[in-house]
């Protein structure tokens, strides 16, 4: 079979029209978006050196780099796996602003493995970053925009997801785990087995008090009705953990009033980048999908590694996945002219005079017949003494 | 020096504004353009298996190519280093084209090494392909591209050369040279070096008569002239050489028709793309920097490898360096209207209102002064029991 030969890798995608110009037509209407939001395009290398582009982001993201040899100094180079530590450092170390800073980059990451079974190893990511403010309101601008993406993508069936990394991380604190046995527990409580977490308290890895805890964090899942209930289980604990609760009150309820008709679901366990954030989580899914559209949370002073700690908030998604997803409205890439190819200077002329108006003018390759082929609906015809546009 | 720990790869660049918009800008355009001339945008993977990417490519696109290694199967990778040869496959292996077929490409590219001292390990690589035909229409059509291109990118004082790969072939043949000791005669003659050539045939390597026709190759070099001077040394030694220099003819006549204040230059022993290549050379250079604008050439039946040979001739460029160097008008980016935070719904109808009919809308952040460093110039105010826009 030399067909299978020419296999592209798994989860690795091309794009051929017209999807192509599909995906050209959102990447340009979402980079207007974030433009009109006052967020300000920067283009992050797709290669750097391994400690700048792991610098923060914990054993995760190193696992999902691929990794390159500098044939210049010998030097281990990283393929960007996240754009998003790309942001801080740029942010931190390269431009410095004074103040409140928004910044959306979009390009292709590279993924040793996919994140989910059939997932994409080369997404098209696109996202969009707030630094300099810990307030909420920044938290709201960025899910605020998170949707504004969605919508734009003609997704109009998302669903919002909160959580918050304070709480898990407090109680392992208040439940004295041990660093080297927190990872054991953090994937129990990530597959939110309960079984697992039995068998945890019964090989006395924790306590009675501690099974109860995270018995109950992996249930505080489903309708912002959860907060009430994991008040009345955690309050008290921690003040951390009251101050995470509080906040997602205030989020729960900022989203009611700006965005009334959305459904917003909590999820205290739902962990997704903990190694590296720091406050709230926020996801989009669509119902039935099985996996995020796109994702977000708060990582405060990342930017410290660079020299520069600063509040910071931010979301990202696949433009192929939302691209394939939505049912957005692409540029008009459709028809054209036929023209004949030849040197006569009106015919060039008016060729030239056409393209200039944003007409396409495909001219005729010698022996083919192109008229058909290459979607023409008029042609550029020899008429009573001028070149002239007639229908096909 | 922590600083100098976020140093960037040599040849690796990230961009910030408003140099990312100027970039996003020319991209645009380029697209726009090319979709005018009937070249249809496809998006080749960034990584994919050696052989689908090395196929027909040669020796220095292998040693140009980052390897990596797919930990789901063992399989060697490379990030492309070149997006030609993709064109190639997407043409002869996915798409199928009847008749002649356009694409049209832009994307990042990794090279090993930078391919002059100073140059870009990461180019932005955009390039136009025609597939289906041989006649030299297709490459005025690929010329008068490449050259549309630059004028778009407000690059004025470009000047084209011209080649054939088919001269050196065919004297290399006549000469009777050993493939084994081909490369080293390819090392002189592309460094234009007749030392190396008189020390050659010193040593017997090559006889005097291939002496004679190297030395006179690399000579033939300049203004469209040269190719008398070619005509009359060289020949009747080989039918194929004859017909390279009346393409040659042809198209330095084609060009002073379309083109007649460009300045045309012959050079006989320019040969980038060697291996590949198989007709025809362009190259676009603007007088006094050193490099190549853009450049492409004939490569006919390299399709072959993946089973279909079609006649192809295309050119490829560096965004990143043409938007350097040129003086384009970018997007208008600039401006912008300051909005106080609240939930206000009048206030975020008005918000929603500004942005929806293309207005950049800031939100204050809470307790930032943003009015100047955001780039606003003006506001949005209560007054007289409505929101309206006031110059800052």
């Amino acid at each position: 079979m030399q067909s299978k030969r020419w296999l592209l890798p798994e989860g690795v995608q091309e794009m051929v029209p017209p999807e192509s110009w599909r995906l050209e037509s959102a990447r340009r209407q979402l980079l207007d978006l974030y433009w009109r939001w006052g967020y300000d395009l920067i283009r992050p290398p797709l290669i750097e050196y391994l400690e700048s582009l792991l610098t923060g982001a914990g054993h995760e993201l190193d696992l999902q780099t691929f990794k390159l040899t500098d044939q210049l100094n010998g030097r281990m180079m990283g393929v960007r796996s996240d754009m998003t530590t790309q942001a801080t450092r740029i942010d931190a170390h390269r431009l410095q602003a004074v103040g409140p800073a928004r910044y959306c980059y979009i390009g292709s990451i590279l993924r040793t493995r996919p994140e989910e079974p059939g997932g994409s190893r080369s997404p098209l990511q696109l996202g969009a970053e707030k630094f300099g403010d810990a307030h909420i309101e920044s938290d709201l601008e960025i899910v605020s925009l998170m949707l504004e993406t969605l919508a734009l993508m003609g997704i109009d069936n998302a669903c919002l997801d909160l959580g918050h990394v304070a709480i898990y991380r407090r109680l392992v604190q208040c439940a004295g785990v041990t660093p080297d046995f927190e990872p054991v527990l953090f994937d129990v409580v990530q597959r939110k087995s309960r079984p697992d977490l039995d068998s945890l308290r019964a090989a006395g890895r924790i306590d009675e008090r501690a099974h109860a805890w995270f018995s109950q964090l992996i249930d505080f899942n489903g309708p912002a009705s959860v907060l009430a209930d994991a008040r009345a289980s955690l309050a008290g604990i921690d003040a951390e953990i009251d101050a995470a609760l509080t906040r997602l009150d205030e989020m729960v309820a900022l989203l009611a009033a700006h965005y009334p008709d959305m459904p917003v679901f909590l999820d205290l366990a739902e962990l997704r980048g903990y190694r590296y954030k720091t406050g709230l989580l926020y996801a989009a899914f669509a119902p039935g999908l099985g996996r995020e559209l796109a994702r977000g949370g708060r990582y405060d002073d990342v930017g410290a590694a660079f020299g520069r700690p600063r509040p910071a908030t931010g979301f990202s998604a696949d433009l192929n996945l939302l691209a394939a997803l939505g049912s957005f409205d692409s540029l008009e890439r459709q028809g054209g002219i036929h023209a004949p190819a030849g040197a006569d200077a009106e015919l060039l002329a008016s060729i030239r005079h056409l393209r200039a108006q944003g007409e396409r003018v495909i001219v005729a390759t010698p022996g083919a017949d192109e008229e058909v082929g290459s979607g023409c609906d008029r042609a550029l015809a020899y008429v009573d003494g001028r070149w002239d546009v007639r229908p096909l």
